[in-house]
């Protein structure tokens, strides 16, 4: 941690392959890759650290592939920091048929129905051969809204898998696993806080969680579908509980708003689809506001897409051209769409952490807010 | 026309928006963009010069929208010179129900079934208004194999279809077509030769053709499913019968090895979709022979796609990760391999250009063709 303001805090997240500068946005790249944008254009849109995903890249090519590659970095050709999720949230959203027992997840893959299974030392398993920079524990994604007893017994299952997937990364670690090829002896792991809406819940999974140690912490099961009021008080709640002087992470969060708004509740990292897919969708996020580009209203607007912004699509090609290309279905429209939406929320996280250092954070909280 | 050497020949092509080094391959941006390539990436590849395709722009988002925006070049934010078909090959190709008489081509739309009427001064009238820096006559695609007396037919009403092309041309430019927006006051005007196989009839459309008197004079009416040799040959014995000092333009061809021979036979510009299709289908171009990217073989092939490559895709990524991106199904596959495969195209070209400035076409041309 380098500067703070109230609980917000500017920082620097190192990892063996490189420093990230928090708070930090990680752009999702599913299958080793951020849909419609080249690794180059990320980085210089200011990208410095990804997300992959464990279930996909399980699915497809396999980490086994991938660890004979030499692990994920050097297979995708992306040299600076990865994080990869635990495949929980995909198995409970993505994959068929499953069935969660105290060993972990059964499920069928969505692409051809094969059966796996989803320990948390599976989980840590994969992760090590993708030799991602930070790994994240197996945890159970409960569907909301449940109930206080189905969310406690939820949260209590998610720590004793915690309990285990630490053990077992500390096994991997220390060489105590054979058959597992760690790709990057450097991996850190993150535990996971649950407990859904509850904040006695979210307190206990916390306390818990840090007790077991990691090497930093996550919220997750948040921004899946309750009020923003909900999420920001619940963020508000549990950051207390986690150590100070480590990133913490909101998982899956979420609109340029939702990560001001948590940054000011003392949080670090955050990853989101919502600046790739919407741009997929034709929706372009602005200063002001988003707009949507498939409308007609657009089809004859020589202006940008934001006036304010200086990515490569903003500074070259107008409304009217994105309208065209969208409507035409060129593939061009994601690509030129996912660089505007991705370089405004790299942007913005810029913006929060200059902020920072210069002591405004309240000040630029107050003025995005506005608009 | 700079350097020669038999009868290739290497020069410049000026135009209203810069110069183009011939020869020349124009990548096809269909609908105003290149399929998977963003214009800062073309340009870095070395593309001069932009095919657009008249009949596609016409139907969405229409002329007259892009001429109230200032033209093709503002419109879609490109700065270099533009050429664009005179939508004949598509009405032929692409659209439903078509009727063709003497006036020109009725047709329905591929999108939506309306119906429209192309005629060689409507072609000139659209291109006039999208401001292109080369537009093309509109000629007549004859289905292939066709006897001769179908073919003689086709060929004289091409001719007097490209009669009528000039003088509407020659009006516009004279401003005596009210309604006409130009945005390109600059703008030159191709011819076409036609006359399918035969060599006699192809001497007598190029005859004809340059009698008219156009700025220049493309081959058109090749690559049509007939051998490689009978293409050459064609080409062989109508370049002769186009001004030594005027570039050649060699219509929809072809794949590299075609290019290299038509610029031993006296051709200085080409299109073809080629490098871009294919790279969407997983096809790429190597020095030494193509490459299915989908290919089982390739999943654990840590090289890059070409050794001899210099192209962002060699540089950064191996064949093992093209195939995961074509396999899952990644926007970025088409994005990487149609950089590659532009990348290559236009590197033969450049090839080309070099080896003629010092005398060596010859060399390059058997060094080439050996793979």
């Amino acid at each position: 941690m380098t500067h703070a303001e109230g609980r917000a805090r500017a920082g620097v997240l190192s990892t063996p392959h490189g420093d990230v500068e928090t708070p930090a946005f990680m752009p999702v790249g599913t299958q080793g890759a951020v849909k419609g944008i080249t690794h180059r254009d990320l980085e210089s849109a200011g990208a410095d650290i990804l997300l992959s995903n464990t279930y996909h890249l399980y699915l497809r090519p396999g980490d086994d592939l991938i660890a004979r590659r030499g692990g994920l970095h050097r297979f995708i050709g992306w040299t600076k920091p990865i994080l990869t999720d635990s495949g929980g949230y995909q198995v409970f959203s993505l994959a068929g048929r499953r069935k969660i027992a105290e060993e972990g997840a059964r499920f069928q893959s969505h692409l051809d129905g094969s059966d796996h299974l989803l320990t948390p030392e599976k989980a840590a398993d994969i992760q090590a051969q993708l030799g991602s920079d930070i790994s994240m524990v197996f945890d159970e994604c409960l569907a909301l809204p449940a109930d206080t007893s189905a969310v406690r017994t939820s949260m209590e299952r998610t720590v004793r898998w915690a309990c285990r997937a630490r053990e077992h990364f500390l096994a991997i670690r220390a060489g105590r696993v054979p058959g597992v090829v760690v790709t990057n002896p450097g991996q850190a792991q993150f535990g996971i806080v649950q407990g859904g809406t509850y904040l006695d819940l979210r307190e206990e999974s916390a306390k818990r969680t840090v007790e077991i140690g990691f090497e930093a912490y996550a919220i997750g099961g948040l921004s899946v579908g309750e009020p923003p009021e909900t999420m920001y008080d619940i963020v508000e709640h549990t950051t207390p509980f986690l150590p100070a002087d480590r990133p913490r992470y909101l998982m899956g969060v979420g609109t340029p708003e939702d990560i001001v708004q948590a940054v000011a509740r003392g949080v670090d990292m955050f990853d989101c689809v919502l600046p790739t897919r919407n741009a997929r969708n034709g929706q372009l996020f602005t200063r002001v506001g988003r707009i949507n580009i498939k409308n007609a209203q657009y089809a004859e607007d020589d202006g940008p897409v934001d006036p304010d912004c200086g990515c490569y699509t903003c500074r070259t090609f107008s409304r009217a051209y994105l309208r065209h290309l969208y409507a035409v279905n060129e593939i061009n429209a994601a690509t030129l769409n996912t660089l505007h939406n991705l370089h405004f929320y790299l942007d913005t996280l810029r913006g929060i952490r200059e902020s920072l250092k210069f002591g405004r954070f309240e000040t630029f909280r107050d003025e995005f807010l506005q608009h």
